[in-house]
């Protein structure tokens, strides 16, 4: 296939929910013209309380989805798959990989003056270590602090993000973690931006809060130009939803994270 | 096959998570030379948020596993399988098929004095109203309330149980179902009966609180003795563990339900 005919393929993105489509909306305001495939297994989701094997096994069957499809491009927008199983789909794969966890904890590198940032996620992102293991690659001296924070995600889909719940919650899992003095804190999980005004609130100005929306899209865009795979087409991209289950009351959800109406979703079976 | 080899083999009960141990735990207390072999569906764990064609899939996979170990009695010890999957399952299974629903439906419709019942159970389980049909085909004058509570199983699984988060959580769901005055709450999720302090806590001692563990059991027993299926063997039951994934922390959660150790846990890979 030439270049100029891959690159009119769509960029494919899979989460195990529909977090990851804050990463599609920043994706459509940076690259408009890009189309894009995006691939939500709510049939399994969520991913963040299930073992390695079973999330790389999952993961597999998403990006097999993807590539049969013609993307040019893979983005594992989840952060328990980029924990799990981004260097293991690398291998796997036949298309270039983008995950979440490393461009952010590139800018993480970047942006720290003492070198003590905290990581908060999923219990399997936080478990898996790889976030520490990514920082510490980056610079051996770094002080890094981890905390699972299992009842974010139900909290965000609940909708209580603002009340007096939400607060005791972020409190419970976020003192400790202010206490160790980070000036960094990232937010391991495509959710928690969602909680952002709270964190912001219970942790005060001292801590810079990063997430992968942005280091990522960025690192979607430059692996492209760097590719040569930036499509040449005029006018906005296309954008197709594919979910592995009826999305209930995840299309609220999804559009918060989206930022415009849900369209074109189309449900699928994959295993 | 005799009537008498086939009452030797075990009782198969099915989960999504380790939630139903909580009912293998009183069957062994009553019917203690009985085997069981349960299995735990951890791989696509929780089902309360998914589809009834989903979860029927689902429901499907474990009953044709334990089909195929030679159980001799099915128990669908999950209310979102048993209220998505409980009469499709029956058509489709060759052993009896016992669900957790209806046999604390008929217990609520022999205590409740006023008519008024109230069920909270997950999302899955309470938008497909099966515990008002149910109720309903008992008595079509019960009044009936309804609450999802999602938070319930994440405050479960995360060990947090009595403290103010926990309250605050309980309270938020429940004041507006005390404010109905039902005289009965059916706890329509296997997780909800380790809250009961907190609940009872929160709504006082006018409202009874009802959960599926003695009712199913009794309903194990009296099917078991009804079709000639009781075990004539000697000595203790034997129980085998089944889980479509590994049980990363919910073996802590597991030995709360079961209230024993968990050994001969076996983990297997269905689809």
């Amino acid at each position: 296939m030439s270049a100029s005919i891959r690159a009119r393929k769509p960029i494919g993105v899979f989460d195990s929910g529909l977090g990851g489509l804050s990463i599609i909306r920043e994706v459509r305001k940076i690259l408009p013209r890009e189309s894009i495939a995006y691939f939500g297994d709510l049939a399994h989701l969520p991913y963040g309380i299930k073992s390695t094997e079973q999330i790389r096994q999952f993961s597999l069957q998403n990006a097999d989805f993807l590539v049969r499809l013609g993307v040019k491009l893979l983005v594992v927008a989840c952060n328990s798959s980029s924990s799990a199983a981004f260097k293991w789909l690398q291998r796997r794969v036949p298309v270039p990989v983008v995950d979440v966890i490393q461009p952010v904890v590139r800018e993480a590198a970047k942006v720290t003056r003492t070198g003590r940032i905290a990581v908060i996620g999923t219990s399997a992102t936080i478990e898996s270590g790889a976030y520490p293991r990514a920082l510490l690659e980056l610079n051996r001296r770094f002080q890094i602090t981890v905390q699972p924070c299992p009842l974010f995600v139900p909290l965000v889909e609940e909708g209580w993000r603002h009340d007096r719940i939400a607060e005791s919650v972020v409190k419970k899992y976020l003192i400790p973690v202010k206490n160790k003095r980070p000036d960094v804190l990232i937010l391991g999980c495509t959710h928690y931006p969602l909680l952002k005004p709270m964190i912001r609130k219970v942790l005060g100005p001292g801590i810079r809060l990063l997430d992968a929306v942005k280091p990522a899209t960025e690192e979607i865009k430059s692996t492209l130009i760097r590719l040569g795979l930036q499509t040449g087409q005029r006018g906005d991209g296309k954008m197709h939803i594919y979910l592995s289950d009826r999305p209930r009351n995840f299309i609220r959800v999804g559009e918060q994270f989206l930022g415009e109406k849900l369209t074109h979703v189309h449900q699928v079976h994959l295993s």
